[in-house]
């Protein structure tokens, strides 16, 4: 019945050159940046024994959302890593003559069976910088600093970092309002930005709270002002609260410890969806287009303990790299420019000339010139076509006339310019036209 | 008692700092020669549909090999992927759109279910480079000297790139000698490294085939001489055969397109375990290590039909990454020498000067230049201590004398040299110390 359709799984993508050479930019300037603030790269395998990856995430991730499966061969449980930070602190049990404190990134794919739509795959890649043994606000300051650089190094300009400590909500809503299950709430909390805050309302008074409770809640997530007023207002209201003071004292800390306090925003409806985050969290978001969070990060005081026996104190942040470039593509601040990566392309006008072009080719690679040639025995025009297909922006021509005076004629598409050089100066007359 | 023992699962690795600056350095580069020879990255999901992956590898890949799995949220079988060729072919039915012909590279892991051993992971990086829609010896020609570049490029120079033709082994077996199941004789061709022409020969005629037979199947695989020679020799003896002519000619038109024959040497003896190859087959080696193939390849026509429904010429390699790093730091040509990529330590000798220790960070990170400081508020001691364990060479003191003259102290480590200098000429000192 003719050719049948082959796709990748639901919810994965191929990536072909031209999105391959925009992401594979993207990643290795996001890379420098956090090679300029002092991390280092480690690689963890895509696999954990579940053991690894069990309760440490919450209910939805380990029930719905982990890719977990039952090896055949071996009848033990796997899962693909969920995140890149529980392979850390795994890492770190493994590896226990690391200094710290450890500065580390790490870029890789991650798994989820998310219901796929936009800007959500089952496949992504995270962007990790994560700082290992330090309890301190600088080190929290440090992974904002990087979050923030690489949002800069890209020119974005409409984004909010949301900041706040988990601490805070938890402490208002189990000691002050005496609620004991506070995880509705987060959820309703979490949907402020698709709902609005009527629905919120409606929400947590649906779920049985009283009206003053839901008052309080409304006000708390609702403190308009600058950093230093919220953080003044919720002092004002909870200061007595001894988890509340030493959030608040932490997130001044932060601030103070920040290069750049403009893009940040104190936000205590942020609530972040994993369990291992203990204090600050955080995520970066653009006004438009409406894609989710760029970032995600925050404190993680407790999880290093369940691999080492000890507790050491972690903070970090993860930038999403797909949502990055969508939502760069949408404003202009990516281009889907170039379909190869393919400099010049040397156009053989008679099969006997091979030798000669073969030469050619060889000397444009050695000079570090990205070159190719046709291999299909192709027509001229053929490969002049294909070449103009790929917009490759230099073609060299080879034929009698070129033989015959030991010459090359060099078309620079961008001029629609033709000319004939002696071979010897070849490289350094492509080297002058190369975009 | 005490702290539990965790551990990447069985045959997986991680990678720490010093193994991943190593490991970054060396893909880079490879990906670098790719570039130059015209080919254009792509990336395909780590999983595929268990029908994909199917049918295409042979046995022992399939019932032993393949990590594959029953996805217990939708109880579709998928499957890891297993090389990066399939992907490829099934990436072109999913892209039908792409020009032909296709170079394309592609560098990621792939996961097989081995008995881990030296060099033998269960996960592990391929760097494939392919050429889609040519049948001619010139596209093998490539893909031979691109994989040579890589050698090349990091001065391996006891290497053999081994080079044969599936089609002429075939054809003598089937044809020549009528033999029906050619299998266990490859399968003991294989071998010849690890046990020698004796230990072949004992196999084969324990396999029941005539001393005759076992008798031409060795003077095949034994023949010496320089390449030109060999072939000689094959056509000589078996030169009647169309397939064996064809293959004789499209060898003969590889080392005509080869950049450089020195390293190329026609080997009867190569098999190479992959089901879907048709024609020119190719392994590189090291003498020593004995750590396997660096790299391996060959042509495949018909594996693009199972997807396209027509008939796609192919030709393809892929270097081992691993093998090549392991090789290479045996022999020299790798060395493990950074800990860090961090260049400069910002050493605070009081908690006072954060501040300005902060600027002189921040100064230093936007010059370009890799950048750490302590954030766990360590005394100057444990400060300096750290960088020395990770062997950073430029240590910034900054204390009471640096404050009150508006300088900083670089400390080069590699001359245990010490220079004060005035904050504004900092970048320009640091610069000219960074090796």
């Amino acid at each position: 019945m003719g050719k049948k359709k082959f796709r990748p799984p639901k919810g994965f993508r191929d990536f072909p050159p031209d999105i391959m050479l925009l992401r594979k930019e993207v990643l290795s300037r996001i890379e420098r940046v956090f090679q300029r603030y002092g991390f280092d790269p480690i690689e963890t395998p895509i696999l954990e024994y579940w053991e690894v990856m069990a309760g440490k995430y919450g209910e939805e991730a380990e029930n719905k959302l982990m890719w977990r499966f039952k090896d055949p061969w071996s009848d033990r449980w796997y899962a693909l890593r969920y995140d890149l930070t529980v392979p850390l602190a795994r890492y770190l049990a493994t590896h226990s003559e690391t200094p710290l404190p450890f500065r580390r990134y790490h870029i890789g794919p991650v798994w989820r069976h998310e219901d796929p739509q936009r800007g959500r795959y089952r496949e992504f890649y995270q962007c990790d910088v994560d700082i290992v043994g330090s309890p301190y606000p600088e080190a929290d300051a440090e992974i904002i600093n990087v979050i923030d650089s690489v949002m800069k190094e890209f020119n974005f300009s409409n984004y909010v970092i949301r900041l706040s400590d988990r601490r805070i909500l938890k402490a208002i809503l189990e000691i002050e309002l005496g609620l004991k299950d506070s995880i509705p709430i987060y959820r309703a909390i979490d949907k402020l930005d698709k709902i609005g805050l009527n629905g919120v309302k409606g929400l947590l008074l649906k779920s049985g709270l009283s009206p003053d409770d839901v008052g309080k809640i409304i006000d708390i997530i609702s403190i308009e002002g600058s950093n230093e007023e919220v953080l003044n207002t919720i002092e004002s209201k909870y200061g007595s609260s001894k988890l509340v003071k030493e959030s608040l004292t932490h997130l001044r800390g932060i601030l103070e410890f920040v290069e750049d306090e403009s893009h940040i925003k104190i936000d205590l409806s942020l609530v972040r969806g994993l369990d291992y985050y203990t204090g600050p969290i955080h995520e970066t978001v653009v006004s438009k287009p409406k894609i989710g969070s760029l970032s995600g990060g925050g404190r993680y005081d407790d999880l290093l303990e369940m691999f080492l026996g000890k507790k050491v104190p972690a903070t970090g942040g993860s930038i999403g790299v797909e949502r990055l470039i969508d939502a760069g593509i949408e404003l202009g601040v990516f281009k889907l420019s170039k379909k190869t990566i393919t400099q010049v392309y040397v156009v053989v006008m008679n099969e006997e000339y091979m030798r000669y072009a073969l030469d050619v080719v060889k000397a444009l690679r050695n000079a570090g010139i990205n070159t190719s040639f046709d291999v299909t025995r192709s027509k001229e025009e053929k490969q002049r076509k294909y070449a103009k297909k790929l917009n490759i922006p230099i073609l060299i021509f080879i034929g009698d006339k070129e033989v015959s005076n030991n010459t090359v004629t060099i078309y620079v598409r961008e001029r629609n310019e033709r000319l004939e050089v002696k071979k010897e100066s070849l490289i350094k007359e492509v080297k002058k036209h190369i975009p």
